[in-house]
């Protein structure tokens, strides 16, 4: 892997308005999107997300009123919409929690007495969100936007085309997901989507960033 | 870039608890790593971050006991403090974001007149953010996660190591930033810090994860 290849793909990526609907993403490759989001980091490796692949286009027609109307929603290959958790599952000493460390995380008992201690003062002290579950929502809301980062990044190595979408209404496609899909809503919420596939056309505009005199500060 | 360079890097990844003091990032790698978190996507592509390099053993020594003296604080090759912008520079129609969409993104005024108000009714309508400078932060903050995401991958794709961390305490660190290196509190917030640098041994433990039938529905 060399730098060229990897600033290439940030060179090739960009919000991806319209894609060429007749082009598929194959199911190797999307399964390599997938998977990179699945091997995502997160505060505690608690993994905080559900990823929806929304592939009915009946599902998509519903979706797309919700989200302005926007393009990507019935050309993409592959629709993504990744739920965040939330609600009493997160909140320290859980059943949810001490399954997850005991039996996805695999660790000793020990550990998992010192994690859950760890994890009730993180709570506590460093971000004050003990007891308060719109707050704990927010902090596992953040952690999706890594898996999110991940998987637009390995398409963009792909060679494959992405677009995050935040413009929806939030709670009306919360509504239509536990409606149409069974979500629950209190284990669960929207929190973006990502569309993937092949663009239709070259991108309007070159892609601008600020300088990195701008952005970056050597203390 | 095959699909087993980029699935290696994810098997390299982990959250590397104590690096190699002796060993550093060349500063062309380095270079390579910040770039990608500069090229990283944000929602309406308005960057709401700040990147800090901390080099400086003193700062470090002063930010240990804020972050529960964790290890990779001292031993890091180069440590990353993001910050995220709040406060009114974010607010629809601010001077900040006028200029940001003509001076930074470039945009002919027609589409920096159309994408105001789309920010506007976004932040009203979608988010409910309007007026509330907590909440438009706490949608700032999220942003920050997608470079923190494509800087460890990048990291790793080089083979080097990294570490997210959200452990520490957040005013404090604040204080400390506004006092030895200026940060003005009004416009940004510490988000998270990650240390890069060589591993000092073999992780600890092997990589675990819900399994893909866990994480991923298919509709």
């Amino acid at each position: 892997m060399t730098k060229q290849d990897i600033l290439a793909a940030y060179a090739f990526r960009h919000a991806c308005k319209a894609f060429n609907p007749e082009k598929k993403i194959s199911a190797d490759d999307f399964d390599t999107i997938l998977e990179t989001g699945r091997l995502s980091p997160s505060s505690f490796g608690f993994e905080p997300w559900q990823f929806l692949v929304i592939q009915d286009e009946v599902l998509r027609d519903k979706i797309l009123p919700i989200a302005c109307g926007q393009k990507q929603i019935p050309t993409a290959s592959h629709l993504v919409i990744t739920l965040s958790r939330r609600g009493e599952t997160l909140v320290a000493g859980s059943d949810y929690l001490l399954r997850f460390m005991r039996e996805t995380q695999q660790l000793p008992e020990e550990v998992v007495k010192m994690r859950s201690d760890f994890y009730a003062f993180f709570q506590k002290e460093l971000f004050k969100l003990e007891g308060d579950e719109a707050r704990i929502a927010a902090w596992a809301a953040r952690q999706t936007y890594l898996p999110m980062a991940n998987m637009m990044t390995t398409a963009a190595l792909l060679g494959i085309d992405s677009c995050p979408i935040e413009g929806f209404n939030k709670a009306e496609l919360e509504a239509l997901l536990a409606k149409e899909a069974g979500v629950d809503l209190n284990t669960f919420g929207v929190e973006h989507m990502t569309a993937y596939g092949y663009r239709a056309g070259e991108p309007a505009r070159v892609k601008t960033r600020r300088t990195t005199e701008e952005v970056v500060r050597w203390l």
